[in-house]
């Protein structure tokens, strides 16, 4: 079945019966506003601080992801895999605690997504579950507090800096749309067919406001790895659907492949630069966070796959593996990106 | 192939073909300081800082693993699952980087060996992997640094409380003994025959100085849960294993699965309590970290099995879910225990 050192093509690959997307007012005000599930206006979902709140974005987000898939009888999904950017993981640990499914804790920072589905994916895949789930989410007000300044400093933002999406994207993978949904609507939203998984790629990149420059040679050596261990072109691929790269993350990344002879120029689209209007919402760079893919996957890409507009994508969400101590200390910053395939129901 | 809702029982059961464990000089002057592979004298490890030793003690841990596997023609694991207590997973990170194998970051605190073994062991029987390896670690200074107070504070520590261990343990999992390995012992440490992943258990605790209160509900219900979904009883394992719940985890630990119908007084073993003699070290409740059950198992249990002084024992890493955040904004803390099921080579 590994068809490679880092890549799994699925025999009997599983499929996406469920999906939803929950993100914040800046994010609705976004080109993409009108896709996601719900659009919170207050930036505390109504609870007491913004860890809190990416928790209880976390879990309105599950549960509309369980209610999309109808699984039978009121089930719930067998296995949660699960990750976001804060310390310990507290959003998903106080996020999903109510909902009693042993759980998976996982950090690739805002890869997260991608190592999330790739996992549930090998579990079902593997006959080791009927279905998981697999979320991630990010809070901007969280993630400045943690990795930069408090919002109250006031601090400038670089150019090449990039805005965390507040909002959180989960899907539910089965085995087989008939095992788990009881609607009559048993075409899944795009079936799994491999993952890659990435390695810790460390260019030396020691500015923490430029996670394009981090994360883009970790995207450039996943997909390399991914085209090489499936016997692949780019263009295979209607798109090749990166995290949160941003505007220089993306010319990085155009350019490290073009050198190995790799041309996406045509078919690259980045989560972070679609999620918002970077002229008009003063966003610089992009969109970031595991909250970015996760939502821009689940409100956009899964419904264009959905509907047969996108037969076969490879979504890459990246991440950087900051860490304000090991930073301060002088260490560089390494990133990570990890591959998923998703096909268009027949 | 699932048993039950948290369960997995693996029809093709990998096992473990290699182990190290390497700890710092308290461990190493412990009781079952003979037992690892290497003890480290320098608290540093030779490096600048408490973050970067605890780095090196993981490289070092992953290399021994590796040459103790004596994989053939000098293959490297297919995946890494591993995970440390240090924020965005930094030892890891840069512990692993040199190594430039496909990594799935784990976060599950102080159960990450659990977790990572686990879900090696899933990638392994499901056919996603020939060989896969788990590790994780902890490092005192660096923990009591992020978690709570510098230790130039000196500040003091109640009876409750249990010494972070500095050290790490590695295992390298094999879809079979033959599959990967060079040499002419054949015979694997154990056999990983049964996981249960664990659901995140609050009780209500709120004192960061008392873990083994956070992790011992934590325990029980994975305990429970295992036994229910296997149809086991406590007897059939000749140890259960909790990871670092202390001695006071352990009186609640008994307590709660006694009240339950389940007595596992007799078989009962934690990795925190035999690490260090608590009244000459004054470690006061044990030894916890996650590098507290990943060294105990490498170094210990998986040699017992080895030997086949014991046949069959539940191997259980126990986890509080402690953010110094959330705490500090008056969240309780969690907690969440995985299970593992190794069983000697007959």
């Amino acid at each position: 079945m590994k068809t490679g050192k880092a890549s799994i093509k699925f025999e009997k690959p599983p499929c996406i019966i469920g999906a939803a997307s929950v993100v914040g007012k800046k994010e609705g005000d976004g080109p993409l506003g009108a896709c996601f599930d719900q659009v919170e206006e207050d930036d505390k979902f109504g609870m007491d601080s913004w860890e809190m709140a990416e928790s209880e974005c976390q879990k309105r987000t599950f549960l509309a992801a369980v209610q999309d898939a109808q699984l039978a009888d009121g089930r719930k999904p067998d296995f949660l895999f699960a990750g976001d950017l804060l310390n310990q993981l507290s959003a998903s640990s106080f996020g999903l605690l109510d909902f009693q499914i042993p759980l998976l804790g996982l950090y690739g920072a805002c890869s997260t997504m991608g190592e999330a589905m790739g996992m549930a994916a090998a579990f079902v895949a593997g006959g080791m579950a009927d279905t998981a789930a697999a979320i991630a989410s990010s809070h901007f007000a969280g993630a400045q507090k943690q990795f930069r300044f408090p919002l109250e400093y006031g601090n400038q933002r670089p150019y090449a800096a990039t805005w965390t999406v507040t909002g959180s994207g989960s899907v539910i993978i089965a085995s087989h749309p008939s095992v788990a949904r009881c609607s009559e609507k048993l075409r899944p939203y795009a079936y799994i067919t491999g993952v890659t998984i990435g390695k810790i790629v460390d260019y030396g990149v020691k500015d923490s406001t430029n996670m394009g420059a981090v994360m883009a040679p970790a995207a450039a050596d996943t997909i390399l790895q991914h085209l090489q261990d499936m016997g692949r072109r780019a263009q295979d691929y209607d798109k090749i659907i990166t995290g949160d790269l941003g505007t220089v993350g993306q010319t990085i990344l155009i350019d490290l492949l073009s050198k190995n002879g790799v041309d996406i120029s045509g078919n690259h689209m980045d989560c972070g630069i679609e999620i918002y209007d970077a002229q008009s919402q003063d966003t610089h760079a992009g969109g970031s966070g595991c909250g970015c893919s996760a939502a821009v996957l689940c409100g956009h890409v899964l419904k264009k796959l959905l509907v047969g507009q996108w037969e076969k994508v490879l979504f890459v969400p990246t991440g950087a593996l900051f860490s304000p101590v090991s930073f301060n200390e002088g260490q560089n910053i390494p990133g990570i990106a990890h591959a998923v395939v998703l096909e268009a129901a027949q």
